[in-house]
């Protein structure tokens, strides 16, 4: 079955309803996932989530020396064959993890561990319900009434989204850089967004998050040249000193900040609602800029000449 | 005493004599360390170059639950007052952490775990070498001899650096701002190039590294608008799968790389003339453009309506 990209995009809400788990987890005492771009996301996005235990995403080539026994290690690749998931995780089975795998097939399907199948056709980072649920279900609540709420709200967003198409005008209407603005538990909803943007509308794109920003940024908020070139966008919903430090941070350095209400009451329905519309401001972002939102070309021409 | 900024950059071949250390530490299974911007970067470069043990980063407010008797928190601060970090700590210590912290003075400094106190009179930017020494003392080498060499290597940038400020031409030539690019294990030196180019320079700046940024931002950087408005700023040095990313990358995309070549054998060596290395660039561009590299009045103003 093959899908247009905006298909893809409209199973997000049926992604989030799929029921697949870790299975029975022997004790651990940390977690190393390994995972590159649109796949490593879920492994990020999951590490803010849950903290009964140290996480550490690996996105490069080396295993830390750490990782013996005691580490559940998990190897999310969504083709199967990205090349350093591939070799973290031979490491990893040498080094007798306890292991796990989430992939649609290739290489790491056939290398033994117990391993997540999910659906072939989908561009990975048009994926990530099916790539983050095995940790969710596993980690934070397996509950079927809590995904069926976020999958309708999602499905509303798949319908309309005429305001995250209102946000892709804006940033296109004066051709300017996304930099979007973070903060806990969504500082990789924000690095979610600029992948988004750079794979979907193919542009340059940069995320950070507060409290951190306010270290460095607000500096050249203030101060910079080339200020005009970049949209700024913050997520609505902080509350306490972060909702202070946004507002504060604007006012201060008199950068205009595009806020994005997320909808929802929990973590995981904001978390997903503010996915989603990454998801669609950067589609329409590249609709606006005429360009194939599935193109990735420089990147399959970046893999076959590593093989070389 | 006062100092300079310049005086303050060119105290660094200095400061990497600092021996201080964490003294005796009972067996942990975990590191969390508590620091923000220009005092957190020493945790997070630390945490590159260690991997016998999980450690964490905390860069907001909140310490994980995992934290617990079996964890070594060291807290920094080089002001001691950083709202962040001192909640932080105090969580740890009702969570009966083991606990070092690092600081010139203040809050701190008053809360009575065992401290390693370093001068003060600095920047906290310009305390890095202060800041990172008892971590590099403790748990990677105390070998003074290492440090004399990495010492007299820096204070030949001091000396001269003209490379950096021909770096700072180029950037400035084109009033574009700084993309800088790098590898494991100095994913965080680009980040900390980053932020000196956000504080000395007074410039929006961005950091990402290789291999992570081929499955994202490898495609704009063919297809994007205002590609002409960044400079791309990659590090030397790399080998193996790395380098031939970095090239290809380049080739591919058609990007124009400022490549900037480490001096020295070793990673700490390597290390720290490319942390030196940024100090000065970012220096140099603030010159340029005639700002206070010292001025830092929008995040005490922000600091300042946070108390309120």
């Amino acid at each position: 079955m093959y899908m247009n990209f905006e298909d893809q995009l409209k199973d997000f809400s049926s992604q989030v309803l799929f029921n697949a788990n870790f299975g029975k987890l022997s004790p651990f005492k940390n977690i190393i996932i390994s995972g590159m771009g649109g796949s490593g996301i879920a492994g990020s996005i999951f590490s803010e989530l849950y903290d009964k235990a140290p996480v550490q995403v690996v996105s490069d080539y080396e295993l830390p020396a750490y990782a013996d026994r005691d580490t559940l290690f998990v190897g999310i690749s969504y083709s199967g064959n990205t090349e350093e998931t591939v070799s973290v995780t031979r490491e990893a089975m040498k080094r007798k993890c306890q292991i796990r795998l989430v992939t649609s097939g290739g290489e790491l399907s056939e290398l033994g561990p117990e391993t997540v199948l999910v659906p072939k056709g989908f561009q990975p980072r048009a994926a990530l319900g099916y790539l983050i649920k095995p940790f969710l279900n596993s980690f934070i609540t397996s509950d079927p009434k809590v995904y069926e709420r976020i999958s309708s709200m999602m499905s509303e967003m798949e319908t309309d989204n005429s305001m995250e198409k209102a946000t892709a005008d804006k940033i296109y209407g004066k051709n300017s850089i996304p930099y979007v603005l973070g903060y806990p538990p969504f500082r990789w909803v924000a690095y979610r967004w600029k992948t988004q943007f750079n794979e979907n509308s193919k542009l340059l794109a940069f995320s950070s998050y507060f409290p951190e920003l306010d270290h460095n940024d607000a500096i050249p908020f203030k101060h910079t040249y080339g200020k005009d070139k970049f949209s700024f966008i913050v997520f609505g919903g902080s509350t306490g000193q972060i909702e202070k430090r946004v507002r504060f941070t604007s006012e201060i350095t008199s950068t205009e900040f595009i806020t994005v209400e997320p909808k929802g009451e929990t973590i995981l329905e904001k978390m997903f609602y503010l996915i989603h519309a990454g998801d669609y401001t950067s589609y329409h972002l590249g609709k606006l800029r005429k360009i194939d939102p599935e193109d990735v070309s420089v990147i399959t021409e970046l893999k076959e000449k590593l093989k070389s």
